[in-house]
């Protein structure tokens, strides 16, 4: 997609840390032909980013153009600070989850901010290392860049040509929107389905088998690093504790209206709790960042079988009618899949009868 | 799947309360040539089932032998009560979500509990209504039996066979069990995804923006009716309110260590709740009931138009192999789709050297 595109960023781009997005960043910059020399505190992980072809290794004579500091969040602001002193004429970014804590860190020690950019690409994977990383891991993914009062229009520049050299769409937002937006639409929500999940641990084993699709979803994020959360969470405590107290004001009410149903109001006060949830998801933004569409179901019973999906979304195509979101739903004791198809409601009831003329089984 | 087979349920079934589960009974037993009575207390509703073929109207002259009572949680004892009264040799049934305080009232009016037996198919849809009715709806699912200790055995095997006669697997789980369990799994998750998603209501539009898949699948089933599960939170809130208070006091802690981050132990605190949350959600049971499987991700890049999804998958069955699992992500500001698969670890590598044979683009 990229091969034949002319970058805009200009190298050489410095990767300070080969992990999942240091790497990913250093595969993607080298398709495009950019110079990208690669430096890691780990010998044996520089040595696996370079033979992924992110890069080569780094060398004491190179002069980079643009840095990029791709290390854990309890450390970025000191790397920073040394890669500002060590390249005076480079621009330095970072990628970490947190950005104020970085740039207040940097003006306690009086870095030269006009040379830095923060930023964070909306993108990761639940694998993290070079081992996970790829080219392509921020193509259509926003890129939320950080400036500083203090940064020069030429830094900003540099950071979003290698956010859109990434196939990424930069996003200006400063660092303080940045940490109050991801504590509520990530930070928060983690840490939620972490404690929740951590509520099944004492479960009996015949409770945890009634578990359906609802529990499945609220904790899956529950399985990511507790190392690398912990960091981010303690990097944006001050954003993250007011939105998870006011959370815990919300549990406690609805503990005390359970607790208390005669009491006058119990029921309402559970009542507008759920409400609120239906008015709160209505918030959420729906696919390629356009507002949430109402899809149609239409729910068709596969054997479990290798060949039956393919089968399926072939005759989808030759019908003519675009998947908008699908789901693939095992049943929990016998081997039928049922594939949930949400298409635009225009098309469902074309998708129903010419799959059913095809012999699909359709539920309704 | 089922119209060879002979129903092992003895009818007429008459069904009280014409909803999705009610209809969806319906429909399942005509198919297998079981005569289905209707009852609902609103003659439109009535009307709607009957069209759709889920049965005929009761008259009074029926003689049901089975009675299958669907009518929301807070009348389903009287209900029950009155049925059990009218038809003094039937076997009554109901479906609603929480079972021990249905028994209890019961029990307090001096129902002839020998006949009754309450039951709780774990199926749903998060569209309800006659018109969201499918005969498929419970093929596959558990549907929990929660025999009363004075439930006659004859009793208990006609509600087993009406399970089985509508495809699921029947479980005996005592009214208890099931009400822990399901406070567990089912409706302390409610809870918290609905007074999450309301954390969103007063967030800035450009806050929102940056949400990703954590966010969406963390507060999915926020979506919900608010009326049914007030009733359903009301009738189990026994079992629920130690759950979401305990719940509560892991918010609390964590808030706390937000808070004052300095003390001693605080980071501690926070990392440990995350763990606790990786440990919770290994004891999710997985697809098929069997023991949750890791599965190797294969991302695919698709243009996001008709077709694409057909030619992908037509050429994953050429090449053998079983898709576990798969999520459809789309890019939030581009038209590129990312198909995300879950195969066995075993097959990974064929199936990414295949597909790239075959030119489709593969992340990593």
């Amino acid at each position: 997609m990229t091969s034949e595109a002319v970058a805009r960023t200009k190298g050489p781009v410095r990767i300070v840390g080969t992990g999942l997005l240091g790497t990913s960043i250093g595969l993607a910059l080298t398709k495009l032909g950019v110079e990208v020399l690669l430096e890691d505190a780990s010998p044996a992980n520089l040595k696996l980013a370079a033979d992924y072809g992110a890069g080569r290794p780094a060398e004491a004579s190179d002069q980079p153009k643009v840095i990029v500091v791709c290390v854990p969040p309890d450390v970025t602001s000191a790397v920073v600070q040394r890669e500002l002193d060590e390249f005076p004429k480079a621009v330095v970014t970072d990628v970490a989850s947190v950005k104020s804590q970085v740039l207040e860190e940097l003006r306690d020690c009086s870095a030269d901010l006009t040379r830095y950019v923060g930023s964070h690409p909306m993108a990761g994977r639940e694998r993290g290392g070079a081992i996970s990383g790829r080219a392509d891991l921020f193509v259509g993914r926003p890129w939320v860049i950080s400036a500083a009062p203090e940064s020069s229009l030429a830094a900003i520049a540099a950071v979003e040509d290698l956010a859109i050299d990434l196939g990424s769409a930069p996003l200006k937002v400063s660092a303080n929107e940045h940490d109050r937006a991801v504590a509520l639409v990530s930070h928060v929500p983690q840490l939620v389905a972490s404690l929740l999940a951590a509520r099944l641990i004492a479960a009996e084993g015949s409770d945890v088998s009634l578990a359906g699709q609802g529990l499945r979803d609220t904790t899956r994020i529950a399985a990511s690093d507790p190392k690398l959360w912990t960091q981010i969470l303690a990097a944006n405590s001050s954003e993250v504790a007011p939105v998870l107290k006011a959370f815990e004001a919300d549990v406690h009410a609805v503990v005390e209206s359970l607790e208390n149903l005669g009491m006058p109001g119990s029921l309402a006060q559970i009542s507008r709790a759920l409400e609120a949830g239906n008015r709160g998801i209505e918030r959420i933004p729906g696919k390629h960042g356009t507002k949430q569409t109402t899809y149609a179901q239409v729910i068709v019973m596969i054997a479990d079988k290798p060949g039956e999906l393919g089968r399926l979304f072939n005759e989808v195509g030759d019908v003519g009618v675009n998947i908008e979101e699908l789901k693939l739903e095992h049943s929990p004791s016998s081997p039928i899949g049922l594939v949930e198809l949400y298409v635009l409601p225009a098309v469902e009831k074309k998708l129903i009868t010419d799959l059913e003329s095809r012999g699909w089984k359709i539920a309704g």
